[in-house]
């Protein structure tokens, strides 16, 4: 078993590399596939040696910006440590914002419904609207913003937010300047083809372990990966400066850090004006929501400065405080900002992919040309719909018995929360996050983020995700996500107990 | 249901429209809803005026340069004309590149279990990788790049090539130059929520109509559109000069002229040095497809020039000669060559939405960089893979009775491409295509295609492309498509015969 895990690593850790800076050099397999000591023999072979041939092509400037993750090779060995010294151990993994319930039956009778429906000639159809179905996006209207002024065709259904920030991306160009919240959501991940298992050392994926990590992406039979998605669809776009590593941060992006100090909110007289601001609430990964009053005054700070909030509202269901859903709860709104959402974390489509983005047609460019054209246009020229399939997923997802059963899902996922939130509570910790989503944000203070998920994987064999992850803002803190088995999370409240006790 | 069809017309000339250039001014809902005219009377009110509100966010200037469908108002006019003027005709529709034929059952089944399975706890998965699963992209391998020297992880499963055709314009940046055949792919469409009824003259829709116009992008309840995917891609990158009226073209373009004196296959001693080919074979509109000795020749000139070519293969399964299925057939062709491909019009997977693009690791930069490792990052960062559930159908697609099942789906449209090609033959027209592709290319020298297409439509109420629609290459020629079913194939053949005889 161990053997195998370090094959594993020892592929994680070699040929998959991509380097952060340019290189002509391709680092070959691995050398120690069978062996198994932790010790990394990357071979570097000029793959130009091997062809003798290079395109005349420029390699894309912004690309070669792109931090890639140099902390991984460091993760992997305390990985790979801690499988050697504890192979029988039952890990659990409490560390991905991946979905673990399965989806309700209601909604997936309706997709194998549409799916059957499709080899009929009467059920079939093709090419669907690039904006989603209408009855899709009348249901989103309807369900999320009654009496928001949001109509249907305010409202284009997508394949899930991440790429719909990165076709918002497309919309600005290259020559707007961006705001994001530190720590903010890094899309961090390792995804293995197959989970592995779920009893034993198993148990462990390298999905946890790189999910801690800064920046990265690999590839290869393993899918290793990092999609920073509001920062490094932005340094693809050529909007940022170059990534500065003392501060760990690309130049030209105004971090604004969110902190207990100022409640997770901005201190907005300290942020620099900028085009586009990004704002997710409930956050990934403080768990923190904004309340109205916070978010009047965000609203009113873009009003003031002309700038465009694109605001991330994936968790809004998770809210049970009296906050907005909405940024469109907040007067006004309609004409400073976007709203992307996505059923994957109300309806477990992590996997079947399905969200929307909401372009109000009260925004407007600087010239009064209407912002949501554009993205019309954008959405026409790089899309081609989500999978008709996922929309009737959708549909179900939006009809009575399907908002219950998404409701009853996350319920499930708010009760893991509160295990969690109760447990660190219980042992004094400073707990934040975990009523409004499904992230609790525990604070270490005074340590470091990477030393507390390594005491806590070594003596619990628990899987978190250590804070400074997400930004620089994160140091100090772990994440503890309540995706996971009700007995995973009951177990590891447990072993959180004795540890902490 | 003449004031039906012109409500709707109406709204298509009205309030969707997006001018092609920078306006401070919104058009509002058209006035004549429930009129009988076929005068628009567009009300233009200013949505500045109504909130008073610009934020101070400067428009992309790429996207201000994508020229909007000014010839929609004249199509809608003459589809108007027509529907008033033949309201009991039973029209038929051979204009579109939609597919028409129902999936089959062996392949929605596996999308239907796939459906069902997410609702247990056995079989639930959440995030899969971006680069697509493991044993889809074994499967594309094996399928159709056996012995070319493509693995697995070269294939980046995707939602399609349209939306690969966008990720790899980010990818490049705004520093390449391209080129593309003239005439090409336009992605010129109108796509209606509900498809109309099957017979009557509910037959026509204005997908059919819009699709023979050059460029635009509407939107609201209909989803009338534009997404040229190859230029307006690279147009909304920056990688253009504006669009010059006098030629019908963007500035920085090389267009490549192909037409019957050259066999549809560009001149090369007369093409410029791009950084990007864009080449799409077996080709849509014209039908044909290059021979190997044409494609050698082409990857001859890539690697002479340093150029990386972007080889559409999406029609490949089309092919009935023994010209290449794919690129990498061609010696070489790994370094230069980039392929990218669609279940859509295989397995009638336009609504599912399934493709795949192949980077070979043997692509370098200039800087020796593996082209594959950029776009990877950019698959990981812009997107979430493609929908599990489409996924379990392209798995079942490649299995040998989805692969026959596929092979019977085509021969049908290709026995429908036999009896267009037939029909136009026998009444002596130059026909092109149809033996390697689901397109016939009709020339009528000397005659405007939208001219022919207004005949065609008057006299046999058939809807087909005027060929100008997609470049000035195009001029002379109408395409008619082989999708559709048998029965109006037929009956279109005999009203062709009947108007040609």
């Amino acid at each position: 078993m161990a053997q195998l895990l370090m094959m594993n690593l020892s592929s994680v850790s070699s040929s998959f590399l991509v380097p952060n800076t340019i290189t002509t050099n391709r680092v070959s397999k691995v050398s120690i596939r069978s062996s198994n000591t932790s010790i990394r023999k990357c071979v570097a072979t000029s793959s130009t040696e091997k062809t003798g041939y290079k395109t005349g092509v420029s390699r894309n400037a912004n690309m070669a910006k792109l931090q890639a993750g140099y902390l991984f090779p460091e993760i992997a060995r305390r990985r790979a440590a801690h499988m050697l010294k504890y192979p029988d151990a039952e890990v659990i993994r409490l560390g991905i914002g991946d979905t673990t319930e399965p989806i309700p039956e209601v909604i997936t009778s309706a997709m194998a419904m549409k799916s059957h429906a499709l080899s009929t000639l009467e059920g079939y159809s093709g090419y669907g609207a690039e904006q989603g179905d209408k009855q899709v996006r009348a249901a989103l209207a309807s369900s999320f913003y009654a009496d928001l002024g949001i109509e249907e065709s305010d409202i284009f259904v997508s394949d899930g937010a991440k790429c719909d920030i990165s076709r918002l991306q497309l919309l600005f160009g290259s020559n707007v300047t961006i705001a994001v919240q530190d720590p903010s959501y890094p899309y961090v991940m390792l995804k293995l083809e197959k989970p592995l298992a779920t009893e034993g050392v198993k148990h462990i994926s390298s999905f946890d372990l790189m999910s801690s990590s800064k920046r990265g992406c690999w590839f290869g039979h393993d899918s290793m990966l990092t999609g920073q998605a509001y920062v490094d669809s932005s340094v693809i776009m050529g909007q940022t400066g170059q990534f500065q590593n003392d501060v760990e941060k690309y130049g030209n992006i105004e971090y604004m850090r969110c902190s207990p100090e100022n409640d997770f909110f901005p201190d907005l007289s300290k942020v620099s004006r900028t085009d586009v601001i990004y704002f997710c609430s409930p956050n990934n990964p403080t768990g923190s929501a904004a309340t109205r009053e916070q978010l009047t005054r965000l609203v009113q700070f873009a009003k003031k400065n002309g700038s465009i909030i694109v605001y991330d509202s994936a968790y809004a269901m998770y809210m049970s405080d009296d906050n907005p859903r909405s940024i469109f709860e907040i007067p006004g709104a309609r004409e400073v900002a976007i709203e992307t959402s996505s059923f994957s974390k109300y309806a477990g489509f992590t996997g079947v992919r399905l969200g929307w983005t909401v372009v109000p047609k009260e925004l407007l460019f600087s010239d009064g040309f209407p912002v949501a054209k554009d993205f019309n246009r954008i959405v026409c020229t790089c899309f081609n719909g989500a999978s008709n399939i996922a929309q009737a997923g959708g549909l179900a997802c939006l009809s009575p018995e399907g908002l219950k059963a998404m409701r009853k899902v996350i319920r499930f996922y708010q009760e893991n929360t509160q295990i969690i939130v109760d447990t660190f509570k219980s042992l004094g910790f400073n707990v934040y996050g975990g009523t409004n989503a499904p992230y609790v944000w525990v604070h270490f203070p005074g340590r470091s983020s990477w030393d507390v998920f390594s005491e806590i994987l070594e003596k619990t064999h628990v899987v978190t995700t250590p804070g400074s992850g997400f930004g620089p803002g994160g140091e100090g803190f772990i994440r503890v996500s309540a995706f996971g088995h009700r007995a995973d999370v009951l177990e590891a409240s447990k072993r959180f107990k004795q540890l902490y006790k």
